[in-house]
């Protein structure tokens, strides 16, 4: 089954201890579909400006997304400088133009309508409401979201999360959201306000997750070189989405292994800058990195 | 096979968000021998004043853990006043008296020269020297250590690490003595000052091992309350040195299943305060958590 996604189309200007690179491409939607497309179609909502080089639209062509939804308007393409420090788990903004961005409208194209996953990445909650008025028969819906959100857009944050199955977000905005420091009853408490399930991102700590009843903790795939955390968060999320439309199913155990492959495919992203390793990786290397990381949990 | 500890016992006064306890049983020999008592017979090594209440030893006595390497020395019992707020990660020293604590001479008894397992909980880098010069041909030594060595004594803790197997220590600890924030490669540049192998402990987000070429990385077992974590590191050192001294085994299946055992026994000590809930556990309730925990990371 195809997985609808809406978010951002970014360039990045990214700085790390590993380096730097300049306005390479970015978004979490860019990454989402990406990561997503290893496993299943993708279609694409988003929107960029005149200055986006039409030769980098190949990148989601290449990939077979289908980008009916991609919005092409008068303005520059929105950009993000950050830079990461010391053990890179926090993203510090240099600089944020959001440009096109700032007055995106997504519109679905008919032909996205029947979609029956679909991810809205991290955006305004009106935003992401006004795309869940526009899809028919949704079989999983999940979201992601931010701090600034819950500071800024809290009503419209939580009427969102009774219309959605599910949620991705980081450790410290999942304690912003409830006030409790504990991430198991955080995210139990995510749970009461609408979504059956709860996913909780700790970067190099790996995965909580709420399912019903069931709790679910993974660890990162242990990796020696980070050059680049940026879009972590996405892949992860495109892997774990495109695991269960590719599976089709949403039980806990799928959910598990969902988080295991978001788990690995973010592991892939991380090792390079920007979508420099994510775009290369092969579903085989995929499922290789998979089957190690499974390997690594069994407890014999 | 029995193991041989070496560390402090103490009266904690511990608050907590969820209540506080004064003058509690602590320390980590404490702790340790506890949890490793689960597993094999325990020859622990330590130091109380002539405050100690005898009946308060009959916690050890109940365990079966030989005593006849506890000094009662003129004067105080050590004490330690502790704070934890927020996530609890961090502990906030409130008051500290290490009243006998300050001169111990760790002296083995002729009975445990004959050690094969041995743990030489945080202290003094000279000392922990000074009890591997009293065993005749131990199999596995493990030692833990603290900023305040890496600081303050840092040759003598290079002098240790050249003749311990393994080392536990938290992940502020491993970045702080190699000045690298990949963890990966702080276990690594760990492993490269003499031991085979190094155990980073991360708290709520569970342990990472360098194991000579293998990397093992588990997460902590999720709760939903932690009332108090003093004791979790040495309930986790107990736990892993209990398991191997009982497999009799230490290549990295053994490690792997030795670190699940310190994570579900460390859960238990971080349910309620000092050893409320850890003195009480069965084996049968450990090995129920432990297959629990086996079946949560099992990726199917």
């Amino acid at each position: 089954m195809s997985v609808l996604v809406v978010g951002s189309i970014a360039f990045d200007t990214v700085e790390t201890p590993f380096g730097k690179v300049e306005g390479a491409l970015g978004g979490s939607a860019t990454f989402f579909s990406c990561a997503a497309s290893l496993f299943t179609d993708i279609r694409l909502v988003g929107v960029i400006g005149r200055d986006f080089p039409e030769e980098r639209l190949k990148i989601f062509s290449e990939r077979g997304i289908d980008t009916a939804g991609l919005q092409i308007v008068d303005g520059d393409t929105f950009n993000w400088t950050g830079r990461y420090e010391g053990d890179m788990s926090q993203a510090e903004t240099v600089e944020v133009n959001l440009n096109v961005f700032g007055t995106f409208d997504p519109i679905l194209p008919d032909s996205y309508r029947d979609s029956e996953f679909v991810f809205l990445a991290n955006g305004a909650p009106a935003l992401q409401l006004k795309v869940l008025d526009q899809v028919q028969k949704p079989k999983l819906i999940v979201c992601d979201t931010m701090n600034l959100w819950i500071d800024t857009a809290l009503d419209d944050l939580k009427a969102l999360l009774r219309r959605v199955d599910g949620i991705i977000l980081n450790d410290g905005e999942a304690r912003m959201l409830t006030g409790q420091d504990n991430l198991v009853v955080a995210g139990r408490a995510i749970r009461e306000m609408g979504p059956t399930f709860v996913v909780i991102k700790k970067g190099e700590h790996g995965g909580l997750a709420i399912v019903g009843d069931d709790i679910i903790s993974l660890p990162a795939y242990p990796l020696p070189v980070v050059k680049d955390p940026t879009g972590a968060g996405d892949s992860f999320a495109g892997g774990f989405m495109g695991y269960l439309a590719e599976a089709g199913a949403i039980d806990a155990a799928a959910m598990k292994k969902a988080i295991a492959y978001g788990t690995v495919t973010a592991s892939f992203t991380v090792e390079d800058f920007s979508l420099d390793r994510l775009h290369n990786v092969t579903r085989e290397e995929l499922d290789g990195r998979l089957a190690e990381f499974s390997e690594l949990l069994t407890i014999r």
